[in-house]
């Protein structure tokens, strides 16, 4: 049987403001990539999230970000791998504890927002995260687009790779993911992304938008948390593959 | 041999801004309260810190605060139970991260400034601090005045208490510091400093205020960081203890 | 014709994370308190809301605040009188700016949250707002309830005291609002809140939690914003207002 | 006689931590450019400094800058124009309250750090600059580089472009400054800076690196006050420049 791991990013609130419907996505995940405080995220939030993941058996991810509240860590703040490294290993330390406290640990980390846009391109970034990553647990997973420079530093640093892929994102012929200042990148509809996903788990292909059918080497599949109707798309994309006999299941 | 710990506050800088001379202090202390981002430090001085202790076999503990960078962890912020267990964790978690970095690690925790002084007599604050600490190391020691709520906080959860006291602090009749406010609580003198504390460490005794001698119970002696000449003082006591054949080694 | 001002809070998101839904309130209400960016807002949200006011011809008030985003200023951190000055000034001066850029004025002040309830009954604090607020602008009015520190010290300073009572809230015997913490403190049913708030504008009275007929001194009425039904509930006021004669008009 | 004006950054200090020795520098320089809380200063600093410069005289200037305490505003933060506005509007608005409760006003605005070295070439970050200026006073004068984007953008919003130039850093051919990357791009000797600025303000001439003579128009002077010796070398060049029978005075 096939399985597949669904990551989301979760516990995206601070102080008085909540986002995203973090109860019902820990009901369809199996993974959550829970904030460290520098985009979004707080003690109390960071723990609490980390209470439902380990109530539901949902992985914990760290989803480490540059340190930009006010810009939800959209902004590339520009960083020396010094400062990139020790921001890494404080937001991922932080989390670890939070973790333990609720009693279950962080599997793997995946970067947010622009540090993931920068790390997967800029072998640098990447290997400033990485290497922190292994600094403080040399059994951590990576999560990241295939063919990253945070998967390819994964494997240098001896961390484990974990390819992961969109479920509501349309694809170049090329493999890549249409820019998201391109009109037709982001699908919205429920049922053709669950289609899309359950293909692409079940036969390792997707429709390029020109048409051709592409591989897609995934381990993971993102679903989205914070956009309208989140919650109810994540839903219909775990009903598809059960139905189709996808078993769900976190990576790590 | 009589053996003491010498404590101090590190690692206190922000950003630009430095605070203490934190190389000279590391080569005299044996124990080093080291800052977690709450009132000082940000994850590249904590970095620092620890890899300089680490180098020289300082102990580390975390230096955690109530949330308050400009206050410099001065403000008795009104931090609820759940509040002060989950910034606790946080703070923590930062640091062992830094610390196992740095190829050391955290083995123990002392509240700083307003934390201190409120979880030294308030139970229920003292227990919120000393929870986060089992939950997410249980052999952790706890660091604090003795016959405080920290200290019986941590022996209720399973934790090390460990008193400590102040070297360059005056005594009431009845043991406890004379309060800051008043005239003549801090001694300034590191000659008079250096002598109290080896007849401290020696013989287990202090000359109080009014004359009286009283009986100090104490596995650690705090000496400051960051008053003028600091430095100078902090050497002047290690160096009459080293003198009158008591060993510096730190308590965990 | 009697007249009133319906006063609320507004501009409470902070980055990416919204807060209530302001363009509904501000069709409502007359007079918007504006978030300065310390318990809430941020630069952009200030001047966006700022413009947003001066479109309807909403007057704008500084919803100054102490320092604590993570607590939405509920949490009274503890402050100097020097601290709390120097802290008004810059949130007061910050809004003054937002509103001339949006092309219009700042022309009162209502502290927000934990500042208000203890700048309401501590004197050295409401002296330390007001004062600030002299400092900046002499020509500014200060809203609170009646009978306030707040107001005392705005009449003491020479500036304008302009009582306030809340639309939603329950009276004790004696005028003073019935704690939060008690049951029935708050009402919820937008055609009591509505019925009591005519009452209140048109006769002067209230009826008390006991049956007590009491008058209340108002100028301007609060309506919550961040409340679920807020929006509703404060057009069901303004509705029943208009539809009993009342002009609705800001106090400045 | 000839004139000059001498500006320094001031009030860079945040919370516990001091940053140079603005007494002294306050009593050299005649125009202060005041940190406004975005990459130093607090409410309470920005207030001291404002009256420490309204007790001698000196003229206060906005020292806007990127948000970044932690990096003291020297990263270059990601910050689209609509951003940018608002954050200087904020910061002016501030700095302008500060002055006002300190009796005195700001009359110019220079960014600091990444934003002064980006808005010099940038013209869309310069113009985002400007226009919130001339949004909160139309009175302002900006402070810069000759030939900036800035100055430039000063003109075309009918605010007062100030060219200035600095004591200590080294020229081209072309009148440019040495890069800070390239050795000798900054000089050291107090003497020999204040040499080069008598003759740069009474012949309008410097000695570039190569030898070449070349012209320098400015009407203010930037003396550091950070740097080692840094109140040293701006007071020799004061008294260099009054032993020349050069006015000290500032620009507005």
């Amino acid at each position: 049987m096939a399985t597949i791991d669904l990551n989301c990013d979760l516990g995206e609130g601070f102080g008085a403001w909540p986002m995203g419907d973090d109860a019902a996505l820990l009901d369809v995940v199996t993974s959550a990539n829970v904030a460290c405080g520098f985009h979004a995220g707080d003690p109390q939030i960071m723990l609490a999230t980390c209470r439902l993941a380990a109530e539901r058996g949902v992985a914990i991810g760290a989803h480490v970000a540059y340190p930009d509240l006010r810009g939800f860590g959209r902004r590339p703040v520009p960083t020396t791998s010094d400062e990139l490294f020790a921001d890494v290993v404080y937001q991922l330390g932080a989390l670890r504890a939070a973790a333990r406290a609720a009693g279950t640990r962080v599997s793997y980390v995946k970067p947010h927002g622009a540090l993931y846009n920068v790390a997967v391109r800029d072998a640098a970034q990447a290997d400033a995260v990485v290497a922190a990553c292994a600094a403080v647990d040399p059994q951590l997973a990576v999560l990241a687009l295939p063919g990253s420079e945070l998967l390819r530093a994964a494997s240098d640093h001896g961390l484990v790779p974990v390819p992961e892929t969109y479920a509501d994102r349309a694809f170049q012929p090329d493999g890549t993911l249409v820019p998201r200042a391109q009109a037709g990148s982001v699908l919205h509809d429920a049922g053709e992304i669950a289609s899309r996903v359950v293909r692409l788990v079940t036969e390792g292909q997707v429709t390029a938008v020109d048409g051709t059918e592409i591989a897609v080497d995934a381990r993971s599949v993102c679903v989205h948390g914070d956009t309208p109707g989140a919650a109810a798309i994540a839903a219909r994309v775990r009903a598809e593959l059960v139905a189709a006999g996808v078993g769900l299941r976190a990576f790590v």
